[in-house]
C-alpha cells in the first residue's frame, strides 16, 4: 500500500521533472543538481565555483533547505541571482521535488542565466530518489565522511555523473584511505567522473570548472542538434 | 492525499514503537537510538563506548544501514551481540522504523543485554520523524559539518535528549565557532544535554559514559516504580 503510493508520487515527480528540464533547455539554462550530506561543503563549493566562473558565465542558484535562508544569504553576497526553497521547519521534506524547483526557477530571470546550480537538502539518501529536472547530478562527499560511503549509500553514487571529493585540505590530518574510497565509488558506478577538491583553498577547481565548461558546451550543442531535427 | 498517507504511516509506526519500547522495558533493556549524518562517527562512538562500558554492562547493538554489513562486522570484533538491519540497496529506506527494530531485537537474547545501542541510517533528516521504540535519542554531530546544522535541521535537535559533538580532535584544524554551534543547538532545544567528544582519542567519553550510567539507573528505578504502582 505505502509502496504503491510512493511509486505514484515518484512517477508524478518524474513527469514534472521532464517539464522542468524542458523549461531550462528552452531558456538555454544548464541546470546542475548538487547533492551530499549535511556539512559536506555544497554551499562552499558553489561559492568557490561562482568566483571562478563569474566573468565567463552568468550563474544562478536555487538553494534547498528544510529551514532558514542562511545559504541564500551567503550566495547573494556574490551578487548572483538566488532563490531559497524551504521544505518546512516541522518535519520538513528531506529532498527537493521537481515542482518546487520549477516554481523557484520561474521566480528567476532565466534568460539571464547560463548555468543554474540547484543545492539540494543535505542528505545522502532521499534526494537521489527524486529527479529535480536538472540536466546533471553531482554528489559532494567530504573526506571526513569516510571511505565506506559509496557502498553504504549506493543509489546516490549511481544517480550522479560527477563526484566532488571535498575537504582535500584535511587529507594529512585524517586517517583515511582515499584510494579505497575511489575504488568503492567506481565499484558502485564505473562511469562516475571524480575530482578531488578543496573549497577552502581552491585545490582541484581548475579541473572541475573545466569539466563544467565542456559539459555546458555539449549541452548547447545538443540543443542546436535537437532544434535542427525538429525543423 | 500524500500527507494523509504519511500521517497514517507515522501513527502506525508510533503504535509499534510503544510495543517495541514495552518489549525492551519488560526485559530491562535500556535502548538508545543514535542518529546523525553519514560519517558523523556513529559507529566509532559505539565502539569507543563499548570498550569503556564492557566490564560494567552487557551491551548489544542493532546496526541500521541501507546496504552492507560493514558496521555490524566492526562491532562484532568487540564480541558483543549485534544484528544488522538493511533497509534495501535499491532506493532503500532512509530511516529505521519501530517494526524493524522490534524484529531485529527479537533475534537477540534480550535477557543478556543491559544497554542496547540502535545505530540509525546516516541521515540528519528522516530518522527524527520515526520513533524507533528506544528510550532515548542521541544526535551525533561532527565538527566538520559546521555550526549552522541545528538551525537547518531543527527537528533532529528537538527530538534528542543528548548531542554528542564529535571529532573534537579536529578543533585546531577547522575554522569553526564551536560556541556558536552550541548556541544554535540550545536555541533549537534548550534542554539538550551536550558532550564534546572524540571517538578517535577518547576525549569527553568519561562524561558521556557517566551520563549513560546515571540515565540507565533512572530507567531501572522507573521500571521498579511502575511495577509497584501496577501491583
Amino acid at each position: 500500500m505505502e509502496i504503491n503510493v510512493l511509486k505514484k508520487i515518484l512517477s508524478a515527480n518524474d513527469a514534472v521533472a521532464e517539464v522542468t528540464r524542458n523549461l531550462f533547455s528552452n531558456k538555454k539554462v544548464f541546470a546542475v543538481n548538487l547533492m551530499g550530506s549535511p556539512g559536506s561543503g555544497k554551499t562552499a563549493i558553489i561559492e568557490t565555483t561562482i568566483k571562478l566562473l563569474k566573468g565567463r558565465y552568468r550563474i544562478g542558484v536555487i538553494e534547498g533547505d528544510i529551514f532558514s535562508s542562511m545559504d541564500a544569504e551567503r550566495i547573494s553576497i556574490l551578487k548572483v541571482p538566488v532563490v531559497q526553497i524551504n521544505t518546512g521547519p516541522f518535519g520538513g521534506d528531506c529532498h527537493l521535488e521537481a515542482g518546487w524547483v520549477k516554481d523557484a526557477a520561474l521566480s528567476l530571470n532565466l534568460k539571464e542565466i547560463d548555468i543554474l546550480f540547484i543545492e539540494n537538502v543535505g542528505n545522502l539518501v532521499c534526494p537521489a530518489e527524486f529527479d529535480t529536472g536538472a540536466h546533471t547530478n553531482v554528489v559532494i562527499l567530504s573526506l571526513p565522511e569516510g571511505e565506506d560511503k559509496p557502498i553504504k549509500y549506493p543509489l546516490m553514487f549511481r544517480t550522479c555523473e560527477v563526484m566532488l571529493l571535498n575537504k582535500m585540505d584535511l587529507r594529512n590530518v585524517l586517517k583515511m584511505d582515499i584510494d579505497k574510497l575511489q575504488q568503492n565509488a567506481n565499484q558502485i558506478n564505473p562511469s562516475l567522473t571524480s575530482f578531488r577538491v578543496s573549497a577552502t583553498d581552491g585545490e582541484g577547481f581548475a579541473m572541475w570548472t573545466e569539466w563544467l565548461r565542456s559539459r555546458y558546451e555539449s549541452f548547447l550543442e545538443s540543443l542546436e542538434l535537437s532544434s535542427k531535427t525538429s525543423k
